[in-house]
């Protein structure tokens, strides 16, 4: 897209500083998929920080730095100046937040503009002939579907998202545009994978909507039991690893990176951004609050809320979820509380 | 309806008071939503307070009070007798709760065989040339869709409900009958909007049906996610303000009043009648319990379970919830308990 | 099936004593729906007792024995020595719950062979005149639809399950394989009733399945809220009795048995296992570990999760759930705490 067509959108856009700038811009990216040609929202300092640090393992190239008005006195710190020419191009807005709100909608926009996802578009889309599909069901277009899949009856496949050989969708399964699921998954009813990320910014008595076109990245060896939902990433996907395995009515949300083998058992959830190592077993009713972090192995105890990060092999329970001794200890605490008070 | 009918539903149906009253009952209703030719329940000498102060502010004419056995000393009081004439009749029954059952059978009875929900009617409901409308859709009768509407494969939009312009349904939601859906609403894959309300009457080992038909009114650019719910009213709507955001797996139940911007995160829920101030926010899996309220501009925390009225601008989290100071100071103490206890 | 094809799924199968065995094994069983001809899996030394005892009520016969390495000692104790006759064949095998998951999947191969649920197969189902239908439904092969049952759009009724007369499904339900709901029930939009049990063994990286084909079993005057889950059995039904009514958003997971007219109330949950007595309520958002049980009359308050068994008419709250007067207690201990701390 043309940076002159984003300007247009966000009226407070002005030019920091500019070098050689092609004048294009492919999308919305993140520190943690830095892609060339793209834009990039630094809230902070400490984001900018981290920012220059991947910028060294991913070099990626003619980079569009937004930032917001406050950012500028800390960016032009000696500290971070002879950096700034590493960056295509610059610019500040009077609201980052509500810049994030504009012009995510733009990109979102032009994304879901290429696809028509009310007329059935299975004669545009690469359809594997062994696959076997029931009646009711909708293709979108530019979607691929790999060997031996089954398809049942009421399920929606939105335009270019792909399905991996063996995987099975049981009945009213919708799969919206850009998922991605791998091989021999088991996708069970009334699941909805790639719905819009729950993201607003609040102002002046609006939730302005931050428009979620990343997608979901699936692995293979999956399943997701009946009514889950796994929500769509903000600008890169929201990722399930390999042999994870979702019960019924849990919640994924959005830009969330599960990794391998991870359990999630009946009405369990995961708030946006969080990080979940492999193999970590979430019982049931059990979640993890927004931008928190489990290591590998770690064990979440039914109905216990993770609040904070913690390291591999962490044992938890309870809400706030601690340490499952910890727990233990703090309910054999209060019952001492009580018969002490009943003796009285 | 003709209250003969009304009054073999009920065979403990006694006359008490008449007066000049038409033989006529359009439906039921309740003290917030007073409507003339209405019968309504009076369940205790309280409501009965209520409803004389409602009638005040809206004069509703022809009404027909049904009460218990047990309230008929208490209507008789001289404080209230001068009031039995502003009603056009006064009957009692043998089990008010049971009453309520049966009645509400009669007009969800009524309401219902109007409405064919198994045959597509959209020639005979008004639906705007504008509207996009995928296949494998289902359109009741007297159904109205505005301008611009989206509507995705596998939707049902059962008879005598609206849905208002630039609104989009993605794929297998289902609208009940007599569900009012705003503009430039956003509802997510496999949501449910306008079941049965919950509610039931356990008499003698029979859960008796309170059979909802009440509906649900839903504002403009309200955001529903995937696979969550709004039940219908019993007798008058469910409703959901102008602006509101429900992430997924939310559950809204009967006769719940949720004003604006109100934001409800993933698998939080409303039980019944509970009243929403503007502007509330629910973290994820928080909850309020039946009948309990919430100020404008309260704030949930994640799992918090609120159990009681709280006025405008509350901070509350636990279970039961209460102010998140006071919370954290709970924590602490427990805390500080189990230290004291392994210093031992 | 012939036993020898059992054999190659699991090459550790060693026979262990054999008493003129016929080499015939028709399925999977569990002590609790004892089978002659059937293959049972024996973990411990204290489920071989609990057999025996069954096997006095209920004297199958022609059973098949699968013991680990490591119960063979404790199997051939003197005190059980005399019973080892009483079966057909006893084999041992390297890891039991891997050959679990192994034998698991023959039988529901075999199970699922028979079933094509790609194809509308009505014509070759009993549907009774009398059902009104809506466009959009799938019905599989050797389905029984009762009289006057009415089925919404959108709704699947997957090969050999069956409807009981006057019930309803609402749009979009799904209806797994070897499902039967009885009369009178009414099921609502976008629920699923069952999907694969959630349960598998994890060893060296990979959480093995076990293949779930025991199906529900529902009684009459039975409610299914919308978005709700009900899954299927290992190898014997998950059962739901008469009148019992089931919220929104409600998980039952697999191998429960809940007696009649309990309560569900929004996004409860039953763990796998669990053993519900009459006329049990689970407040909202409530929920059983696994295999826990409690008794008839018991009351779950809402956010409770009940972690141990509980005889009848226990009344909980909390987390543990334990008697509501001991969690007030609980709650009124710290609130003193508290304040005693504010005061210093």
């Amino acid at each position: 897209m043309e940076f002159e067509k984003l300007k247009s959108c966000d009226p407070s856009i002005k030019i920091f500083k500019e070098n050689s700038f092609n004048g294009l811009v492919e999308g919305i990216t993140t520190i943690e998929q830095l892609k060339s040609h793209h834009l990039i929202f630094v809230k902070d300092k400490k984001y900018y920080s981290k920012l220059l640090d991947h910028l060294k393992i991913n070099p990626a190239d003619q980079l569009v730095l937004f930032i917001g008005q406050s950012m500028v006195e800390q960016i032009n710190q000696s500290e971070f100046e002879n950096y700034l020419n590493r960056f295509s191009l610059i610019v500040t807005v009077a609201d980052l937040s509500l810049s994030i709100c504009l012009l995510s909608k733009v990109f979102y926009d032009e994304f879901t503009k290429a696809y028509d996802n009310l007329n059935d578009g299975r004669l545009e889309s690469q359809i594997d002939p062994s696959v076997l599909m029931a009646p009711h069901v909708f293709i979108g277009k530019n979607v691929k579907i790999g060997k031996n899949v089954m398809i049942h009856s009421g399920c929606n496949i939105l335009s270019g998202s792909s399905i991996g050989d063996d995987t099975i969708l049981y009945p009213n399964v919708t799969i919206y545009s850009n998922v991605f699921i791998g091989s021999n998954c088991r996708i069970h009813a009334s699941s909805v994978i790639g719905a819009d990320g729950f993201g607003y910014y609040y102002k002046q008595g609006i939730h302005h909507k931050i428009w979620h076109y990343g997608g979901v990245v699936i692995g293979n060896n999956v399943e997701v039991g009946a009514c889950s939902t796994i929500d769509a990433g903000t600008f890169v996907p929201t990722t399930i690893g390999d042999g994870s395995k979702i019960d019924n009515l849990v919640q994924i949300a959005h830009n969330c990176t599960v990794k391998n083998g991870v359990i999630f058992c009946g009405q369990s959830a995961l708030s946006g951004s969080c990080q979940v190592g492999n193999f970590v077993v979430f019982a049931g009713k059990s979640g993890m609050g927004p931008d928190t972090s489990l290591g590998d192995g770690s064990q979440v105890g039914g109905g216990a809320l993770v609040s904070k990060d913690w390291p591999a092999g962490a044992k938890l329970a309870g809400h706030p979820a601690r340490e499952v001794g910890d727990w233990l200890r703090s309910n054999a605490f209060i019952q001492n509380g009580i018969k002490k008070n009943n003796k009285r």
